[in-house]
């Protein structure tokens, strides 16, 4: 077993050797900022995703690229992929987004704004992407936590996909491992922004909400904007987006 | 254990209670053209998704749309998803299509007509589509004799994307079981054609080669139609496709 330390001498080694790649998923929101930012904390060389999917809330895609901006990546592309056209999810115009729900109801069953399959095919697109740059790793939010009803967040599903990716793609199956990693799986919310201010992520600049306006203000009453407040009242400081007068 | 028979019996019994509904991936070649009427055969009502993902071969789509209205689709869809933005393969314009290869060659290695990921980002995009349609089964042409180089078309990357869509969709997390059918993963080229015509597929309108013009005559040089004309060879027919003269 290695201690830390050698463990870290061994990473600086590989880095003086050769560019350490990742693809990061990049929604623009809070949690997928924090992770960009955790991953050039590790040393990677960061090329971010974002995917233009039909969501309707498009502030979230400028926020993406406000943030790619100032954290700094090696590239960054939106892919348009229009997941409308097989209907099923609240996020995609089919159906009202739920407002002013209490913790309890927020953590039971899957909620209509749930986008069938979305994190595999937001990983399968990131994978093909690292696939191309030769790279290994592949940096998603996804948290247990506070999105327990999402079946594509738990960590049984991401090691089920870490396995899949390894057997499906040909720097797999030439001996590389393709490593999915989510190092907000098991953190609250309160921890995520705290790791991001250490990290000096610009919270001003994400966009969390399910329903924000155009032109960016959140409705700060839907399930993802009640667990972003939570996160910053818990933590004792205000959030400093904007939130659209009720 | 049931016989073969009682199987059948609950199967029409099934089959009147509900519509079987099943998504079946479509380029518009031989191989997804002869699993799309395996799955008519089998009683399922067939939803057709084919992608316009940057292949340089877009006759192939032409073909899909043709296949789809001979056999009769409840609906096709053909999603445009940019995969060339990510590079890394000879169908999506990086590199030239090898021709003339020996069956030894063919069979050799990772071919630079692999694209990366491709089968894992089209059966999760089929995922999405058949979680929406409530549907639990995806049948994808996938062949694990011919195309022994593709690492996306072994069985056991098949039972491992089927695991991970077990865990990662909301119909499998309420108990449901999706399932990846693959007809053809043990079939020689010259057995997919046999029951592809005993099952009534017009092969005048598929399209197969990698290198096709953008009339849709086939190059008859490139590993696909050498496949192609090597099984019709062995089931003593004439491919009725148009080649271009040489």
């Amino acid at each position: 077993m290695q201690t830390p330390q050698s463990k870290l001498g061994r990473m600086m080694e590989t880095d003086t050797m050769e560019e350490r790649r990742a693809v990061v998923l990049l929604s623009g929101g809070l949690d997928s900022s924090t992770v960009l930012a955790i991953a050039k904390s590790q040393g990677f060389s960061v090329f971010a995703l974002s995917f233009d999917y039909g969501q309707s809330h498009k502030a979230e895609l400028r926020a993406a690229s406000r943030i790619a901006g100032n954290l700094g990546v090696r590239r960054h592309i939106t892919l348009k992929i229009d997941l409308g056209t097989f209907g099923g999810s609240a996020l995609l115009g089919n159906g009202a987004i739920p407002k002013h729900r209490s913790a309890g109801e927020i953590g039971e069953g899957i909620p209509i704004t749930y986008v069938p399959a979305r994190n595999t095919v937001f990983l399968s697109l990131a994978l093909a992407w690292a696939e191309s740059l030769h790279a290994t790793n592949i940096f998603i939010g996804v948290n247990a936590l506070d999105y327990s009803g999402y079946p594509d967040c738990r960590p049984e599903f991401i090691h089920a996909f870490e396995e899949m990716a390894n057997l499906g793609t040909k720097i797999g199956a030439e001996g590389a491992t393709i490593q999915i990693q989510t190092p907000l799986i098991s953190m609250t919310k309160a921890e995520i922004i705290r790791t991001g201010l250490e990290l000096g992520v610009d919270y001003s600049a994400t966009v969390t909400c399910y329903d924000a306006s155009d032109d960016g203000l959140a409705c700060g009453s839907c399930d993802a904007c009640l667990l972003r407040l939570k996160g910053f009242a818990e933590n004792s400081i205000p959030d400093p987006v904007e939130y659209r007068k009720a």
